[in-house]
This record gives structure tokens, sequence and C-alpha cells, in this order.
């Protein structure tokens, strides 16, 4: 039976408690949040305590941490784990400073305990299979990767000010699924983009509407599109084309019913929500989580492909700013 | 060169005339109608001369007939053209009853000339790529065909009066369908029915919404419905399932555009006109019956074919009056 | 808190378990089967614990009972809980032999208790989206129905011969679709089936591809086609047509990944296992009857629907005995 | 009736040649071509008279000529033509320098004749669709294009030596599409590219895989992406995203047939052969060509169109070479 303590109680930490939950070989043993309350009750609901960081990682026979906290307590979070022994998934990212990241993977060597980290696409079942058909060398060799990834609704202007900006919060996603796509890292970064969905956001400084293209060394070409704004759903594609054909991850729909109407054939609704969208990926990125723990697997994730999509994210980034292709 | 006469110079008459004038091959020398006035314009755009059936028939020179003249006139013409040594394409049907169909054939049999049939759906690209997949042995052995035929409008009472009924006038291309994708003959038809579409067709003493089932001799079962009125569409399918797989025809679109918007993805319709969705297969039609006469090939459907598609319908418009299974 | 006995901790029984255990407001007290070993291993992981029948009815507090034992032992267990005041939830069928349906709801009216029936494609996310167009008025009247339905691979003869046959067995799932999708009960019922799967289904006396026409007082068709063998997956489909449009529910898929070769375009295989595909269909099924309970809703299914069911497979099978239309 | 001589009797001009003789109020009176033997078989088949290009032009009665001769022909013959007084139909480009074009196009204004342009792309079923869609508002402010072409096979290296690189000869359609669709004039091009198919194209200076990203004054985002083989087809797609939604047109299909097998669904193959997926393209320009001339209508591609195209494709060529982003 492995012992877990959940730091953070929000949305994203309560997905990881459920999945927790439907686990027999996985106990929550303690939460902690700042907002006391809320944890309590939520505690109770899974016979977890709640407890502070401090006699969380103090208690010597607690196996392991899952971070679902704000994005700023990340790295601090990992580094107090890693020193007291635990292994640790985090939610994505571990940091939006880069010197930051490497600080705490530095820390995470040096106490050797295992780190996973939250990219949840890799775990959605139509990439994961897309994932396999393509090393199984079904299209030949990759020449390029075109990613399609469009929010629903912009999120408040509030939110984006301390996002990182759309690379690192957003499109960190889409550069980590191009990683893993490409056969080798890419070396050069081109980005542009314009801010078309909410002026708010650019009065945060950020852009909404993004396109990125990616050159690695080899040649492979890879171009990422970003939106903030999609009135018809979660969009998230991916086209892998190869010397022997191409793979491509179509949207889910809300259900297989077809409209035949007058005006042509109504297919249903892209699901708005990600946690709707990737339900299913987050329960499998916990579950191999928990293997690893117990099964002494290797994690799909790692803290370096968290450190690598960060490479890109500020690349693109400094593209924006400069206007200029960014070699890395 | 061949030379043709072309007996109506109607809607679908017109449709073969302009498939004969692409080719090099083959000269429309006449056309006959009882619309002398329209048929004179009609014939001068093809460098045709308008005249009497017994003039055509007289021409010793005169290779083939094309019969695209009312259902009634069609036995009557085939025999004539028979006799007098034409090759013979028809519209379908060749008559609405089967003992005038069986004289027409035996006329043609007497005169050992060639006469194919216009089903035109054996023409079809998809439903001809599904047969030659059937056929090359992809499904393995057939067990159930489901065929879904439906008007987007029904027709005129006043045509229905005379149509036959929708067995004779409208299941009979999927009769010839089933009988095209069977591996054997069907020996039990049951018909269902109803008036839903327009009362006036009830009036008439016909149906306008139908199911039929059919056994073969080795349980073989098919299954067709039609309806006169789909408001999405002239909807044209066909299901071929088999101990190995299934083979499907899908509609035909007007287009590949899809709208993804707020209600869901919006996918093109389906052609509304008979003539839209099967322009390619008239033209296949017609060249098939050039390049038998030009080069001595057997037709794909034969006056044998007509007969027993019309057998067919016969056994589920008695099936429908008497509520009763009809072997045949 | 809802406390709940199980019968039959079997695959389905299982199922529901689970899914009672997700629930925070309902407890599984008891598991009742007649393999003691599985029974007492499976009810200490959820807490529960093992008796007999009349140990758990005769649990005054006891407030419900989850019917997954051998269909002989439905409609005595149902019987005797409505006797001990029990709501109950039963898998389908209630029996395969009408006279005692009617017993076992006349017991369950007596009583007063609440019965509702796992007829779970009702509760499959696409089929119950379809009811929801249709209801709303979206294509109009409706006037053919058309419900697909093969299973991957055939049973066991030895399952076949106490099945009940393929009416009663399988089809009894589209004639509760066939009923839910009409807009009246059907009056005249045709089957015509053949064994072209499996010899041994015929030696034991039974089809395993069957067709069946219906037809209501008004006029509506419905066509239902059944298999016992699917190399493609477990295919389960509906169209449903109106005087304003269609509605279709196609498969699910695996996933969404589309391979582009050489060939064509490869779309991911449809689920083979109904447990797969009606996954959340269970789900929900099972947490309505809990929400039934607490909140006084009316199930989706009643005892009444069961028995309708019945009697159209009754209808069916008899038809294909006599070769003849059966009236209703 | 307008006259018209043909340039080239070669692939493309044929496929003109055909689409004049469908028409009744067409006549192919000349065809001109360097293989005299090729043309005069052809014009004899079309009644024509085979001359030379003075010959032609010396013609007062001549209304039209059709240009379907090699790239480094058209600008003489536009000119010539222009200053002959006939109305120009050109197969693009018009030339491979913009120097030429310009000059070219001044000799047509002074003129004052009639030039329409070849890009075929305009007038395909399903882009003109989403043109037309896109033009009604439906899908709000456009956002982002993403335009995927992709040849079924490479060229010969022979051939790529003189096509002016992969972004005159064959991206060219792609920015004149990118042009249509977006609501103003790219501002910014950059492009990045490889050598991945063909050792052969990179030897003779050119790539045969390239992605380039385009914006606009306002904002608006486009991508392309080509390649010189597809094992799957020639891919052709569009996507249009808006501040209301999506469109999206998908390649065409061979026919719609599925098959269902234990491997999943695989769906018919994309056309190989730009003419097969384009036929009826080339129909519909031509025939706009002739409506523009008897009609007085404005053509939709005029030679400012195909003179744009060549300073994106420009642009494009010199962000490839110089690795930096290109202002226009």
């Amino acid at each position: 039976m492995i012992s877990v303590c959940l730091f953070g109680a929000g949305r994203i930490g309560r997905i990881h408690a459920a999945n927790i939950a439907a686990r027999d070989d996985v106990e929550l043993r303690y939460v902690v949040d700042v907002d006391q309350a809320s944890a309590k009750e939520f505690a109770g609901q899974h016979g977890a305590t709640v407890c502070s960081v401090e006699e969380a990682l103090a208690d010597t026979t607690l196996d392991a941490v899952v971070i679902g906290s704000p994005t700023d307590t990340h790295s601090d979070l990992i580094s107090r784990s890693a020193r007291a022994g635990k292994a640790i998934f985090c939610e994505k990212p571990i940091d939006l400073n880069i010197g930051n990241v490497d600080d705490c993977l530095a820390v995470v060597k040096e106490c050797d305990v295992l780190l996973a980290l939250g990219f949840n696409r890799r775990y959605d079942r139509s990439f994961a299979s897309l994932k396999k058909q393509l090393d199984s060398g079904l299209v030949g060799a990759v020449e390029m990767v075109t990613i399609t990834s469009r929010d629903p609704e912009p999120p408040p202007a509030k939110y984006v000010a301390r996002s990182g900006g759309i690379f690192r919060d957003m499109m960190i996603h889409d550069f980590d699924m191009a990683r893993w796509l490409l056969s080798e890292e890419p070396v050069e970064v081109y980005a542009t983009a314009s801010c078309l969905v909410d002026p708010a956001i650019g009065e945060a400084g950020d852009v909404d509407t993004a396109m990125v293209v990616m050159r690695t060394a080899g040649g492979q070409l890879c171009h990422i599109s970003n939106s903030r704004r999609a009135v018809y759903g979660y969009d998230q594609r991916i086209e892998v084309f190869g010397s022997d054909g191409m793979l491509r991850a179509e949207n889910e729909r809300n259900d297989t019913v077809q409209h035949f109407g007058a005006d042509g054939t109504l297919i249903s609704r892209v699901p708005d929500f990600f946690i709707d969208r990737y339900a299913e990926a987050y329960r499998r990125e916990l579950n191999e989580f928990v293997d690893v723990l117990t099964q002494g697997a290797v994690p799909t994730v790692s803290g370096i492909d968290g450190r690598q999509a960060l490479v890109l994210a500020d690349a693109a980034q400094a593209s924006l700013e400069s206007g200029a292709v960014v070699k890395i």
C-alpha cells in the first residue's frame, strides 16, 4: 500500500485524488491546502488528514506526494519533497523560470527520487495510439508534425498576467507533444502572434493567437497553432506526416449522433472542457505514477521533459519579441 | 463509327444523347419523339435527324437504339428494334407487366440481338467499387445485405397512378442491387408499407414508405427500405455484411467542407437530384453499351436482370396485398 | 445513505458493484452468490458481508437489491424482494417466459415497490442523445427505425441452448430500443433468420443471423438485424428517419486516430466487448436507480418495458417458426 | 460564338480544349504547338487548324487565346496576344521573374484586354464553397488560415531545376489561396524547409519539404505546408479559423466505400492525380472565362493575383535563403 500526500485540493488536485481513491493499493493520507476549511471537508470524504507541508514531509512512512498547487509553489515543493525522499508527481510546469527549473532538477537528481510530470496529453487514448503507431514505423521517417490547440474561451486577463505568457502557459503542452513526436530535438524556433480575441490579454502583455514553426537538425519541420478562443469547443488535434504516410488524431466528440437535416449533416460537438476531454488521460497518468512506484517502471514524462518544453517556450517568446528566428 | 437512334428526347434521353456526343466513335443519327418541335431543336444541336420509329428502324445501316421514352412504350420498341436487328439499350423497366416482359425477351432471344438495360446504380463509382471488393472475397461469404433508398420528394400523384406502384417503380432498382450483391436469388419476399408522406399517393392506390425483407435458399438475408421523401437529400446507401467483415457505400456529398460551429460540425448536404447523384454512372453505363457494341464484351445488365427485378417487385406487391410471405 | 444487497457477483454484478462503490451515498451491505469463496473475496474488497437471500431480505433496514444473477433466478428474486419491500434493480430479462413475467410483475404491483430494469442501451450517451433530439421534434414524425446489432463472436452452443433463442436473448435489447423510439407499439412482427455463423447454434435449435420487420398501427416501420458474429467489433447502430430528417447513432471507436496509407485511410476499430462499449451506460443506469431511490424520480425502464420487449421477442420467434406475420 | 486559339496542346492544353469543345458557344479555331504532328492530329479531332502564333494573332476575327504552353513562353504570348487585342486565359504562372510579370501586366493594361489566370483551386467545389461560406460571415472575422498541399510523388530533378523552386512552382497555388482567404495582404513571410524526399532535388538547388508562416498587418496568421511526396495521394486541404468558428475543406475520396475489417475501417483513397482531383475545377474555370467574354462579368483571378502570389513566393524563397523573416 502506497501512501500519498496531496498538495493543493483545487480542481486539478481533486481529479488526482479521485483517481487515487479508485485504486485499492494507494492511500490518500494527507491533504495540504491554504484553504483549510475546504481542505478539511475534502480530506474527510477521502479519510485523509489535513496537515502542513512540514508535517506531511516529516512522516517518514509517507511514500509519495502529488503536487497540484499553484505553479509558483511547484519548484519549492518538489525540492522539499525530494529532500524528504518522497516520490513526486507534479502538475506541469515545474516553474516558469528556467533557472528555477534547473535548480529544482539538480535537487531531484542529488536526492535520487522519482519525479513524474503531468503532461496529461501523452496519456490521451488517441495521442498515445498515434505515438504507438508512429513508433511501430507505420508511416516511416517523420517529416512534418502539425499540432492544433485551441481553448474554447480565453482565461481572465488576471490569470494571463501571471501565466508566463501563451507559450509557457498553453503552448508548453504542444512543445511537449512536438518533442515526443519528432525524432530529434528542435534547433530553430520561429514564433509570430497577435492579440485578436481579447484586448485585455494584450494589455496584460500577452498574445492570444499564435503560430510557431520549428526545425530539427535533420530537417524535420513542426508547426503549432494556438488560439485562446474556439466557439466549437476545445480543439486538440495532431498530424504526423512521414515518408510512408500520415497519422492524424482528430477531436473527440460528445457522442456519435449525426443529424441529417435540410442544411447538411450535423455531427456532435467537440467537448468544451479540458477536464472532460482528458478525464481518462488524467486517470491513466496517475495510474502510471502508482505503477512506477509499485512496480519500478520508468515514467513516460520526466523532469527533463518539463525542462525542455520550457526551453522551447522561452525560445518562442524570444522569437516573438525579436521578430527573428531563435537557435537553440 | 456506331450509329444510334434515340427514342425519347426527354430528360433521361438527353443525358444519354450528351454521353453519346462526348464520344468520337458514335454518331447520333436519329431522334424520335412525340414532341416534334422539341425533338427538332434537340436533334439540330447534335446534327441528328428527326424521324419516325418506322423510318429509323428501316435504315439498315443503323447499328443501335437507345430507348428513353415513357415506360409503356419500352417493350414495343424493344421488340420492333430487335426484329429490325438493332442492338438495344433500354432504360429500366422493360415493362410493368411480367407477361409483356417475357414476350419481349422472347423476341430479343429469337432475333439474337444485344439488349442492355439501364440499371444505372451498377455503374455508380461507389456501388461498383463495393461490388468489386465483395467479389474479391474481402468480406468473405455474404450473410446480410441492407439497402436504403429514399427520394428527396414524392412524385406527383398523377405519376404515381401510372407508375405500377413503389415496388415496380422505385424499389425495382434496389431489387436489382440485391440480386447483384447476394450470392444467390431470393426465394422468399415479405413486404410491409404505409402511406405517411402524401395522402394523394394513398388515394392513387400506392404506398410511400416501404420495407422489404428477402431470404435466399442458402439463408442470406436482405433488407430494403424506401421512402418517397427525405428532406436531407437523395439517400442511397448499401451495406453488405459478410463472414469476414462489412462493406458500406455511404452517400455522396455536395462538397467536402465542414463547418465547426457552436452546435457541432456541419457536413455538406447529400445531392438532391438523381441525375446529379448518378451523372457519372449514366456516362459509364452508356460508354459500356458502346464498348460492348464495338468490342464485343458482355453488358453488366441483361434483359433477364430486368425481368428478375420485376419478379421480386411483383412478389413484394403481392406480399403487401396479402400480408403474407411470398415464395418465388 | 442507501443500503444495497447484490445478488450475483459475476461479471455484470461486479460492474454494478463498482458503480455503487463510486458513490458516497450508497453502501454495498450484502453480497449473495452461489460461489461462496469468490463472493467472500469480492465482498471483502467492498467492506460488504456475504449472506443468503433469506438473511439479506430479512434485514429490515436494507433499502434495495441489485439482481445480477443468472436469468432463471430473476423472477423469483424479484418476487421475494418485492414481498420484503425492497426497491429492485434487475438485469434484463425478467424471465424468458411471459407467464412468469406477468406473475412476477403482479407481485411487484401488489407490493408497490420500485422495479427498474437494466436495458443498458437507453443510457448510452449516443442513443440517449438521439432520443432526446427525437423527442425535441428535430426530425418531425417518426416514419422508420432501423436498428443494427451484431456481436463480435458467437456465444458457446451450451449458452445458446439455455438462452431462450436469439430473439429473447439478444434482439430483446433491440425490441426495447424499437419501442422506445417508435411513437407507438408495434402491432405486426415478421421474422426471418438463418444459421450461417456456427452450425452448433443450429443444432442447439437456434439461429445466428436474423432480420425482423415490425409495423405499428399508425404505419411506422421498424427493421432490426442481428448477427452473432462481426469480425470488425461490436456493431451497435440506430437510424431514425422522420418527416423532417434523420438521426443516426454510429458506432463508437477505440480512438480518433486515422492512418493515411497507400490503400486508403484506416479509422480505428469499433470496441469488441459490450462492457467496454457500454461502461458509461452501466454507470449512468445504476446512478439513475440510486437517484430514483433518493430523490423519488421515475426510472427510465420499468418492469412493463421488460414485459413488452419479451412480447415482441415471442412474436418474432413465433413468426420464424410459422413463416407468417404475427399480429399482436 | 466565341473563337479561340489554343497555345500548347500538351496535357493541360488538351484539358482546356475538351472543356471548350463541351460548349455550344465556343469554337476552337486554331491550335499552336511546337510538336506539329501531335498538334495536327489533335486539331483534327476538334475541327481546328494548326498554325503559327503569328497567323493566329493576325486573324482579326479571333476573340480569345488560351495559353497552356511551357511557363517560359507565357509572358511573351500574353504580351503579343494583348497587343493583338485578344482576350487571354493563361495557365499559372505569368512568369517566374517578377520583373517580367510587371512588364507583361503593363502591356495588358495598356492594351486594355481581359487577362484571366488559371489558379484552378479557386474553382474547386469545396474551396469555392468554403470561400462562399466565409464571405457570408459564417465564422466571423478570419484569425488563422492553414493550408496543406502535398504532391503524391516528387517531380523529376530535371523539372525541378527549371521550376523556379518549390515556392514559385508549387506553393504559389497556396499563396494564392492564402491571399484569397485572408481578409488582407500578408506583410511578413517566414519560410523553413528541408530536402527529405529526394536528394536529387537538393542537388538541383531546391527543397522538397517546406513550411511557411505569414502575418497580415491586422494580425491574421497563415500557415502553409508543402511536401513533394505523399504516399496516400494528392493531399489538398484548407482550414479557416475565425472568431465564430472554423471552416475546413477536406480531401476528396475516390469513392464512398468503407471496409469494416478486423483492423478498423478503411475509407477509400484520396485521388493521386491533380487532373482527377481538379477535373471539375478546370471545367468551371474555363467556363467562367467564356462567360466573362460573352456576358461581360469579372474573372475570379486577375493578372494582379498572379503577380501577388509570386511576390509571396519570392519572399518565402528569400526567407529560406537568409533564415530571417521577410517584410513585404
